[in-house]
């Protein structure tokens, strides 16, 4: 297995000693089981990611003496994810995978059709940090607090693009049909974005949006409505799915 | 909501009256909480979906009358899924994600560093028909008994494309690097597929394969070997991603 990799807000420069907070102490000592001297990574958007080597981690506390750098820091394509909040479980997927599929932002929107209306930030930047060490970036997606629909559309600059995806029109006979037959393939509507454009991606909750916020939303000239195909996805795989697509096509998977 | 939507094997015509198992009348009856005269959806990939009236629905069974057809059937996309077992929660998403994402079958491969070894097809089987009735399409997956991965390989259809992704390199210094970089981007490798074209995914277990079943799959003119990202992807994502980018890009989300 590759050394254990935390994020850390410390500068990172070579010969500097860092603390590590109880909770990352707690990993390395009582999880890894890790002893003084045992390698491990440590990184941040602004230094990249270093080799290190653990200099105590016990009850009273953590350190770490940083080597050598191992990778300069890349950003993460210019993408955020505005999500309605599902059940708790599916939440925590959305965060997960957003974070493995490279997204910067968390924005959790309220629609008329969301359920929960409590939203953890705590809970879910946690989840954000976990993934991000695991999955090899530099950052976490910053998480922001749930707003209104209408509020997160007011305030949009024109210039982010913000990809939309209904997976269940409004009408129960119309659930695979009517909203769905409107929204063009994503991979035509990704294909045609410029590289490096900001992007942002909505997905709705799972009862659907309304039909008002339906129609303010395909009103909107930043607004692009895209289809992802003729059968019915949950929101967290709707969620990944169309992420999987941006990185593929028009992010950083591109090579 | 739309009406609750069944599997079922009994042939589908107007008038005809199909008996439920005890599986479907508990989801009826004590789940769902329907009355007899409740509407209901009925599918298979044969006669495809169509609307019924719930007969009856008590403890000495249920019963459905068929009314009129729906939708006629309409074929998943030829993509099978080989995947490594993982851990039974990411196994379970694997499968209920795949069934989504239209696959047509499942193949569970053991490989060097599968750490599961035993696969409970009649469980993947439920969550696989489960899926498939949520995701309204028109069949379930076949789930297929484990197989060593060399056995899968030797018993090979040429004719159908293998797309591969390994997430971890073998040596761990190169862990992102290595194996991620040989690997042509998913979305150059999709684009050149022939519409129509037989095709499957390899998904590797969370360790990666081992440098001789990795050896094996670059050698085989059959295997097209891609990268998913500069972020490591666990198991279940990669299968999601990878997915979705073959089907907006090649299968039958391009509208």
């Amino acid at each position: 297995m590759p050394d254990p990799r935390l994020m850390t807000d410390a500068s990172l420069t070579p010969g500097a000693e860092i603390a590590l907070d109880a909770e990352q102490t707690h990993k390395l000592a009582t999880v890894l089981r890790l002893k003084p001297g045992a390698s491990v990574r440590a990184f941040n958007s602004r230094d990249g990611e270093w080799r290190c080597e653990l200099l105590r981690a016990d009850k009273r506390g953590g350190a770490l003496a940083i080597r050598e750098q191992v990778r300069a820091p890349t950003p993460s394509p210019d993408v955020d994810l505005l999500f309605a909040p599902v059940k708790r479980h599916a939440t925590d997927l959305i965060i997960e995978k957003a974070t493995e599929l490279g997204v910067r932002g968390l924005q959790p929107v309220i629609t008329k059709r969301t359920i929960v209306d409590t939203v953890r930030l705590d809970r879910l930047a946690l989840i954000a940090r976990e993934a991000a060490e695991q999955t090899e970036r530099f950052d976490a997606p910053a998480v922001s607090a749930a707003l209104p629909l209408g509020r997160v559309l007011d305030g949009w600059d024109p210039a982010r693009t913000l990809i939309y995806a209904d997976e269940r029109g409004d009408a129960p006979d119309a659930q695979w049909g009517g909203d769905k037959g409107r929204a063009a393939p994503i991979a035509d509507v990704v294909a045609a974005l410029s590289p490096g454009q900001p992007l942002a991606l909505l997905i709705g909750p799972e009862g659907g949006f309304d039909p008002a916020e339906r129609q303010l939303l395909r009103s909107l000239a930043f607004v692009a409505a895209v289809s992802l195909g003729p059968r019915i996805l949950r929101a967290e795989t709707a969620t990944i799915a169309a992420l999987s697509v941006i990185q593929a096509m028009w992010g950083d998977w591109r090579g």
